[in-house]
């Protein structure tokens, strides 16, 4: 299979995780071995073939993940393309609502059209006034 | 000041992190509207000029940040560079040691050399064995 655009492998890579077809991922990934893909709570996985067999093994059957997208940003060069995005997902609802994450994509042209060469999520900041991990803020006046 | 290549744009990205100053960040950016910083704990910022007042505002006088750089990872385009780091960040010492965090920079080829164009912080994943936040793990068998 074949992508003519990096939009064309971003719809394809998110539709193989809203179909939970780890088979449907493995087009959509360079084989390079400079590929790499960093999800939420992963190591960081580096290289087309051994990314293709963590999400084989994320990719249990019976999994119900459905996400949405938001396209927050985008730069495209000669030969790379970069997508930031916002990533919602949904899927048992007993698992209760996560908060939406960033995921920055990055595609290139290979010999066979436009491949995923990157992957990394990274959460959103805390909202405001919320506890944050290693800052120590000020504490509160006495009343 | 002008930038040969992505190496030397992130050399001055970081020495203008260590030495706190952000007049060194300015030349270090892309001025594009496209241009994109996340740090960690704080908002994604767009936009070159919005970037510049960002550094401005987080580099206050006195602040002591050391920051040691580990290459995980690069990818070079025609036009467009992507590298991933691990940072480590040190300063004061009553603040404890941090845990290392990944960074990926976007780097671009403009009309004046190399310019950093994405700078993005993502946590690494926690040990295993630690609680992880949104995951339900199964529960230990009774002994």
């Amino acid at each position: 299979m074949s992508f003519s655009s990096p939009q064309d492998v971003e719809d394809a890579f998110y539709d193989a995780i809203d179909e939970n077809d780890p088979q449907a991922m493995i087009p959509v990934w360079s084989s390079a071995q400079e590929a790499a893909c960093l999800l939420p709570m992963q190591p960081l996985i580096l290289g087309g073939e051994q990314i293709a067999t963590h999400w084989q093994n994320l990719m249990l059957p019976g999994l119900q993940v459905e996400i949405s997208v938001r396209h927050l940003h985008w730069i495209e060069g000669l030969d790379l393309a970069v997508h930031l995005v916002e990533e919602t997902f949904s899927g048992d609802p007993s698992q209760g609502s996560r908060p939406p994450i960033y995921g920055t994509n990055v595609y290139r042209r290979e010999a066979d059209g436009w491949k995923l060469l990157m992957h990394l999520n990274a959460p959103l900041p805390p909202a405001p006034g919320s506890l944050t991990m290693g800052l120590t803020l000020p504490e509160a006046p006495p009343r």
